[in-house]
């Protein structure tokens, strides 16, 4: 079984967390502290808290572990003292998230397959870890989620989650295979944003 | 106890991920693979899952069966092929959603009283199962939710409920309590639609 | 412990119920009585509902106990027959809530605490009962989430509860520690509304 680091998985939180906050920013009305507070935790804990509460398991990592809410916190209060530098660092912006999308797919997966769900749904669910915790902020925020609207998002967790799932099957080591597909959905995700990449749209 | 036949619990999902398909199809901008699939999806396994979760049933039925996964693939892809001769089948698609939502209705209810839960409440969490899934898709797409917008449609799901419950009570067969409470369900929506039935708004 | 008795609990789920029915009032889209029902329905027990969902608490008090359902109905049809007398009083309306998501605050927090959670995780739990029904309900009708838009509401939970779980940690008897909680939340609110406080918005 994998284990990822802590730490791994905390700077996940820290990343979302950071981009949630800044998010908030867009919307004039979400700048009061609370507001920008509320919606990067949000961000952050989202996917994994629907993952876990559709596998039954819990504690939820952020009850059951503070070391979370603090992870939160620091991304919170380094996105609004630097906000103005980050905000001008967007490759850097879309690589913390292709990393942190591709972090939370696998974890996700892997933390499904642990509990014995078929391999569809894991790849399912890890797909949702990394995407859901958007899917609300947006919807909060009245917006239409991002998963619908940006090049290729959710389909990049989809393919590194099956290659993952794929190479588990054929006992590749467990590090070397999460490493692939982390590796295969932040490639997919950076590509498809320089080459502008989208799925065909269906015709009438 | 009333055991659905495995077949019929899966046509339900059939139907409502088809559904799903061709709605996303009135948005454009939902209309690559992945975005009409993930509205099918979340249309066809909301209500059960939300209804699982609030009762504390593990794993969901998509997770725990892979079946129920591929059900929703192949509604997708015959939503996909045959979508211009669908639409045109408005008086078919409503009779296939009435079916859908009738048999939700049914089997929540009854997968409720069977985990124990009072009568009021199970007739709740069987129109839960029914139109959530719908609710989801609509606050996702930004729209007013179908169920506050459309001619009796949850009423119709309560009336099934409450009549199947009520049959119960009375010991009647379980498999006549089922099939009279689905009946009703889809007489109500059906006539509702024909008649353009609504209850009655209430003034200042 | 401290044991909220049955009746004040009830009354919390009474006053919400009421006010989500008057919210819908607003919308002349939802003023049929299954409308105005779900939205009270939501508003009253959607708080409780996520925050035992995330503690992994079965049943949920409303499927448990069929009392909460019956505080419901009767919050709906004195909010339908006094709807005039209720929505000239403002103040009284604005208490009323005030009272509400402090009892929610405090109960929330502490059931969190019982069920073994670290101490700000159970504030924030605590905060999401008394804010969450009224988050949904605001995403059901496509309106902003009051808690981004008003004077502070959901920071005047959170100083509820870390007071109510300061004392506690010092060892102050339950039940003060509780009516501390509770009346430091309705106080912040109501003073809040009254003196136009919010937090102060950043900067760009």
């Amino acid at each position: 079984v994998l284990t990822v680091p802590h730490w791994i998985d905390l700077s996940g939180v820290f990343f979302f967390a950071m981009s949630g906050a800044l998010a908030a920013y867009d919307k004039s009305i979400y700048r009061d502290f609370f507001g920008i507070t509320f919606i990067a935790f949000i961000t952050a804990i989202g996917g994994g808290t629907i993952r876990d509460i559709m596998l039954g398991i819990h504690p939820l990592a952020w009850i059951g572990d503070i070391s979370y809410l603090l992870a939160i916190g620091a991304g919170v209060i380094i996105a609004v003292i630097a906000r103005r530098q980050l905000l001008k660092l967007t490759a850097t912006m879309l690589l913390f998230d292709a990393v942190g999308i591709g972090l939370y797919t696998i974890l996700g997966t892997q933390k499904s397959l642990a509990a014995d769900v078929n391999p569809l749904a894991a790849i399912i669910l890890g797909m949702f870890s990394a995407v859901f915790g958007g899917v609300i902020r947006d919807t909060l925020l009245n917006d239409l989620p991002l998963i619908f609207r940006k090049e290729i998002y959710a389909t990049a967790c989809l393919a590194g989650g099956s290659l993952f799932v794929l190479l588990r099957h054929y006992a590749i080591d467990a590090d070397i295979a999460a490493f692939a597909g982390i590796a295969l959905v932040i490639a997919v995700r950076v590509i498809a944003v320089y080459k502008s990449w989208s799925l065909p749209k269906m015709g009438d």
